[in-house]
């Protein structure tokens, strides 16, 4: 029988093992996280399941079924240094109990192969690539970009992937685990403010936004602030300055857009000088890919127009970007279905922060998230944290789901998809 | 006879002297510094006259007169790091020749003294603190404040001066130069574009303006750029970009205000995180008192409604200030006749810039400073530049002024001022 409270006590147990006084410190490819791993493996002993790791480190543990075909459940156990207890790990100790469940309910033989993915460097934490694991399982690793990739002590990633025996070169064999994988399901906390504001506890991720990343620059002229006349001047902070604020109308016309410019630094930066060149960032999401490109260009546009009227020039360079990966809509109605039954109402919602399950359905598996709750919309920070009553009703409604997707996975069988 | 042209001679000589391939080096308390000081003493040999360091390091050229009496000429062969040809050294080279035609044209003995004095350490560039030298001249030295100031090396600002003669307990006894101070005139580069954009080769300075200088902070709430809704935020930067822009409004006022954001940090500052602190400086300047209390009162009452519209908070702290210097209207009116006389047109205009004008004259002492035009209005840099027949010109008028400036004396004397 499905038992929530025990995976609340579990993420209880990994907190004490793994947290210190400035939160979790499941940093991947580092000796708390192996010990999360080793605790994870630990729960496993008396299950009927194998358990191994694959070419880019992703755990798996798999329950056979009566069918090759498979359901796939999947979180992470890293975590960014001084981080909440939830981010990652109630993904898959969620999954560990939905997988009891089938394995105490089916008599260690559901009708379809249940299997649990803890994925590998999710956060991206140490070396600056998250998504790494499931990248490499959706075949969209990028080992030449990555493998040279340093740690703040100068450690290359490719070393720090081999002392936990994964030998970067072989990432592109990740891929054989797509075998059979016939839907993937996701529980994260949200790491916004939506469903609290909303009184909600339960939400379905309709999938994750597209991001446009980029460096924008603007160049105007170094001049003495007690001798420079304002209207002598080019002011590359007034330029982006009004960028900054004219960001929030291009948000402002599409409902879930967001746009944030999060970072800016003004040179030469001293009290006395106006500023001669204004270094930001621009970060842009939706989940509409029409709409993405539009905001971009607008952007674009208006801080070409910003510099000329301030005399300044300006100039982008991109630092990343993504497309939008909207989940698969018969898994998000039956998303929905599971937490309308567990917490009497639902609510569609896109994902801002990207989740392993972009990468998984960009590979072509369809998937589907769902969030819940996080108090005060924080993560990334040890005060992160959700209701334990919401925690119980998350586990609750994703072992619906399994169970609906198992059956959706019967119903297509020998479907093309 | 005044021969402007060895002014420039002199000046070249001296850059060759102390300049790199980077600038001027003539940084105060270092041995370009000392190197520059030498030289200078080397160009009085023959003149009658008496050369002294004061108890700050002020180096005075003493030519006595029929009256004791004198009229002070005044500048700074200290630079900043990688600085200029002119910023300080043209005003004590100008006054080392004026000097020399009142003892060609009085036999060695003018109708009142003449006093030609290099401030000691103008710039504050290696410790922090500008006008060092006169500062200990005008008694508004703050010695307990500045003894401990350290370089960028660690070195503490008493042991520097130490090393140089100077004992910095003894600053008070350099207000014994104000002695039969009568009137005090410099010369300075303008620093800025305004003679430059009037084609005016000259300007007279009604004085320098005041500043309140101010850390402004505002305090929102860091979180997630893809995860928080644009109306959910507490956007530091937000209302930081607003204040950016408001307050050349607020300087638009007033004809010769000015206002500066020159620095703007962002924290966490990093490109997928809504700014939660954003910490700037403002810096404000004009030459009436009451301009610039309603311009920081403005500025104040903007920021605070900023916060509020952006749901943040915001937290002023004073760097710095200080009051607006006016010169002596007697002087500011025989500048612009010189100047009228010299270059057919004056222009009259304040000085953004400090300068140790304003501390002879916070003194009581009669002053006033004449600015030579800047190509495009740029200093502290190795490309600062004036032409040569500005500099010639700027020589001559100053001498003239010198002239009506020992009359003026004379006629004023035995008045109380």
């Amino acid at each position: 029988m499905l038992d929530p409270k025990r995976t609340v006590a579990e993420l209880k147990q990994l907190r004490d093992l793994t947290a210190n006084e400035n939160g979790a410190q499941r940093v991947a490819w580092t000796e708390t996280w192996l010990k999360a791993r080793e605790w994870f493996a630990g729960k496993l002993t008396g299950l009927p399941v194998e358990h191994h790791s694959d070419a880019a480190g992703n755990n798996w543990v798999t329950l056979r079924g009566e069918s090759v075909k498979a359901l796939l459940i999947g979180g992470h156990l890293d975590s960014v240094p001084n981080g909440g207890w939830l981010d990652g790990a109630l993904d898959v100790m969620a999954g560990l109990e939905i997988l009891r469940r089938f394995a105490e309910e089916f008599n260690g033989r559901p009708p379809v192969t249940i299997r649990v993915v803890d994925w590998a460097d999710e956060e991206g934490a140490r070396f600056g690539r998250s998504l790494l694991g499931s990248s490499a399982f959706a075949g969209t690793e990028s080992i030449e970009a990555d493998r040279g990739r340093q740690d703040k002590n100068g450690i290359r990633l490719e070393n720090a992937l081999r002392r936990c025996g994964i030998e970067i070169n072989h990432f592109p064999e990740a891929r054989k685990e797509q075998a059979n994988a016939a839907a993937y399901i996701e529980l994260h906390i949200e790491q916004g403010p939506v469903l609290e504001s909303l009184g909600l506890p339960l939400g379905v991720v309709l999938g994750t936004k597209g991001v446009e990343r980029h460096a924008v620059t603007f160049h105007g002229q170094e001049a003495h602030s007690g001798s420079t006349p304002m209207n002598a001047r080019h002011d590359a902070l007034a330029a982006a300055a009004k960028l900054a604020l004219y960001i929030r109308d291009i948000a402002g016309k599409h409902p879930d857009a967001v746009c944030t410019m999060g970072s800016v630094k003004t040179f030469p930066g001293i009290v006395t000088a106006v500023v001669g060149r204004c270094e930001t960032t621009l970060d842009q999401r939706d989940l509409d890919a029409a709409v993405l490109a539009r905001m971009y260009a607008e952007a674009r546009e208006a801080s070409e127009r910003f510099a000329r009227e301030e005399k300044c020039t300006v100039e982008w360079s991109r630092i990343w970007n993504i497309e939008p990966v909207p989940f698969h809509p018969d898994l998000v109605e039956m998303c929905e279905k599971a937490i309308s039954a567990t917490a009497g109402k639902s609510y569609r919602l896109p994902s801002g922060p990207l989740h392993d399950a972009a990468e998984v359905a960009r590979a072509g598996i369809p998937s589907v998230m769902m969030f819940v709750q996080s108090l005060r919309g924080i993560s990334h920070n040890k005060i992160e944290d959700t209701e334990e009553q919401h925690l119980e009703m998350a586990v609750s409604a994703l072992d619906r789901l399994a169970t609906d997707a198992v059956e959706w996975i019967l119903r297509s069988n020998g479907n093309d998809r």
